[in-house]
C-alpha cells in the first residue's frame, strides 16, 4: 500500500516524501516586501539580464531550480522528473527555462495552483514508489503578465480596487523519498468549481468558491478541522478572496479566522506598497512556500500547514468571449513529522 | 513494488493499468480522411453547434469524455481523476471542456504530446495505487489553432510545403486498475530537446529529434528493438518529421522502415486531400489512438504497440523573439497482455 483514498478528492500518503531542497527568486517588489529576508536571490532588473520579459521568466525558472539543486547537493542527473508550468501563453516560462537540464519533464497548466498541482503530482510519483527525487516549479512575471492578460505596461493603465499585481518571481521545491522533511502527508486534488464570476479584475472572488471546495474536502475526508493544522494558507485569493473563503466557512460554522492566511497577503505590505487586493500570479505562493513557509516549517515555527494555491483558468479569449472564470485550487498539507494519517 | 526504473527515463509498470474505454470525435476532414471509421462523432459543422471555435473545442472534449463514460458503462463520479489540456492559450478547451463534471482535475501542458503525458501520469497514477480510474485526454481544433499560431483562417494563406493540418478532433482514454486491455506497460518520461530549428512552419523537423531521443531512451532501458513491437507510432510529426526519424535511427543501425509510422500520415490521405506535410495538433495523436489503434489492439491486429506523440514547446512570442523550436516526446508501450516486463 503506498497510500489510502479518504474520499473523492484526498489521498493519504503512507510513504510521505520529504522536502529535500528548496529555492525562490524575486523581483524588485518582492525585495520590498515584508518576505524579503526568506528569498535566496532578489533581482532589481526586471530583465534579469537579458533582451525581453519572456526570457527573463525563464531565466528565473532557471535560476530557482539551479539554487535548488545546488542547496540539495544534487545535479540535474540525480532528479527523475521535474514538473512544471506557467501562466505565458504555450507555457514558455517553463520550457525555454527548463530546455537546458535534461531532465524528464512533465509540463503543467494549472494556472496559480500550478505550485500546489506540481507537489500534488510530484509527492504522488514518489509515494507510488515510480521515483526517488522530483522537482516542483513555476513562475509568473507582472510585465509578461500584464501584456498578455491585461495591457502593456508603458500604458500605465489606472487598475481597480479589486485587481490583484502579478508576483515576479519563481519557486522550485524538490522533493525525494528519503529526507528529514517537512514531509507531505496528504493531497486534495482539485475540482473545476465556476461560479460565474465574469469580472477579470477580481479573480479574488473567482477562485475564492474553489479554495473553500478544494479545502472543504480536504476537512471533510480528513476529517479534521481548522484547529488540526497551525497554519492554512491559500494561494493568491488576496483580500477579498480571503475574506470570502472565510466567510463562506463561517456559513458552515467553521472558524477559518485564527489561523488562516492568503499568500497574496502575505508577499506584499498591501497599504504601504499600494497592491490593491495583494499579490498573484503562479509565482505568488511558490515564492512564499519556498522560502517563508518551509522556512517556518523547518524552524519549528509550525508543526502542521495546509498550501493550497489557487488558479483560475481562463484566457483574454474566453473572457472576450463572455465566459465566466472557472477556478481549481489543488492542496497539500505539509508536517514536520512522518505521520501519514491522523 | 509498483514499478521497476529502467533507466533515465522508463519506467515499467508492474501492475499495468488498463484502457477501460475510450473515444474520439472528428471533424469534416477527418470524416474524409481513411480513418472515418475508427470515429465515434464525426461533425461537419466546424462549431460543434456553438457560438465561436473555441467554444467548439470546449464541446469536443466535453462529447469526448461524455462518450468515453457512457462506452465504458462510468459516470463521472466513479473517475477518480481526469488529466487534460490542450493547444489553446491556457488550456481553455480543456477547462470549459470539463467544467461540468466535477471530477478531480490535472491540467497538463505538453503541446501536442499532451495524449501521451495524459497516458503517462494517468498510468503513473494507477499503478502507484492512488486512484483506480483516470481519464487521459486531449483536443485540438483547425479553426482556434490557425488564428493563434498563424493567421486568421478567412485570410486563406497559403501553407509552405513542409507545414502540417491542425486536426479538428478529441480523444479520450480512461484507464483503470482492472480490466481486459490493452496494458500500458512501460511509460518514457521525455526531456526537452531542441535542435536549433526557426521555422515554425516545419514542426516535423523540430519534434523528430525529441522523437528520436525518447524512442531510443525507450529502446535502450527497455533492452528491446523495432522488432520486439508490432507498431511504433509516433504523433503528428508528418510525413518530413517520420522520415527524420527513420534516418536517425539509421545511422545508429536501427531499421524503423518496417513498422513505423506517425498519426500524422495516418489521419489524412495527405495526397488526396492536400494535407502538406500531414496533421497536427494534440487531437491528431489522440484521435487516432482512441479509434484506429485501440480498436486494432483490441482485435488482436496488433499485440504490443508504442505511443510516442510529440509537441512543441513554442508560442508566437518565443517565435517571435527569435527563440528555436523545443520538442518534446512522452512514449508509453501498449500490449495486449498484462507482461509488466520481456
Amino acid at each position: 500500500m503506498t497510500s489510502r483514498r479518504l474520499g473523492r478528492q484526498t489521498v493519504a500518503l503512507l510513504r510521505p516524501p520529504s522536502v529535500v531542497s528548496y529555492a525562490n527568486i524575486g523581483g524588485k517588489f518582492e525585495a520590498n516586501g515584508p518576505l524579503a529576508g526568506h528569498f535566496d536571490l532578489l533581482c532589481t532588473d526586471s530583465f534579469f539580464g537579458k533582451d525581453t520579459w519572456e526570457q527573463a521568466e525563464s531565466a528565473m525558472q532557471q535560476e530557482a531550480l539551479t539554487r535548488a539543486l545546488e542547496k540539495g547537493g544534487l545535479t540535474p542527473a540525480e532528479l527523475d522528473y521535474v514538473l512544471a508550468g506557467d501562466l505565458l501563453n504555450q507555457c514558455i516560462g517553463t520550457a525555454f527555462g527548463l530546455r537546458d537540464f535534461q531532465i524528464p519533464f512533465f509540463g503543467l497548466y494549472g494556472a496559480c495552483s500550478t505550485m500546489g498541482e506540481s507537489l500534488a503530482l510530484g509527492s504522488l510519483l514518489l509515494s507510488g514508489g515510480h521515483a526517488r527525487t522530483a522537482a516542483c516549479m513555476t513562475s509568473s512575471h507582472y510585465c509578461t503578465a500584464e501584456r498578455q492578460y491585461r495591457m502593456p505596461v508603458p500604458y500605465g493603465s489606472q487598475r481597480t480596487p479589486t485587481a490583484q499585481w502579478t508576483a515576479t518571481a519563481a519557486g522550485c521545491c524538490i522533493l525525494g523519498d528519503q529526507g528529514d522533511g517537512p514531509y507531505i502527508t496528504h493531497v486534495t486534488c482539485g475540482k473545476i468549481v465556476d461560479m460565474g464570476i465574469t469580472d477579470v479584475n477580481n479573480m479574488g472572488a473567482a477562485m475564492a468558491p474553489a479554495a473553500y471546495d478544494t479545502l472543504s474536502a480536504l476537512f471533510r475526508e480528513t476529517k479534521t478541522g481548522p484547529g488540526d493544522y497551525d497554519l492554512i494558507v491559500t494561494g493568491d485569493l488576496g483580500a477579498l478572496g480571503h475574506a470570502i473563503v472565510t466567510d463562506l466557512f463561517r456559513r458552515d460554522g467553521v472558524d477559518l479566522s485564527r489561523n488562516y492566511q492568503d499568500c497574496g497577503m502575505l508577499l506584499y505590505d498591501l497599504e504601504k506598497q499600494d497592491m490593491h487586493a495583494g499579490g498573484s500570479g503562479c509565482g505568488c505562493s511558490a515564492a512564499v512556500l519556498n522560502g517563508y513557509l518551509l522556512d517556518g516549517l523547518r524552524r519549528g515555527r509550525w508543526r502542521r500547514l495546509v498550501f493550497a494555491p489557487t488558479g483560475a483558468l481562463l484566457s483574454p479569449t474566453s473572457s472576450f468571449q463572455g465566459e465566466s472564470v472557472p477556478g481549481i485550487c489543488h492542496a497539500v498539507v505539509f508536517s514536520a513529522g512522518k505521520e501519514g494519517e491522523t
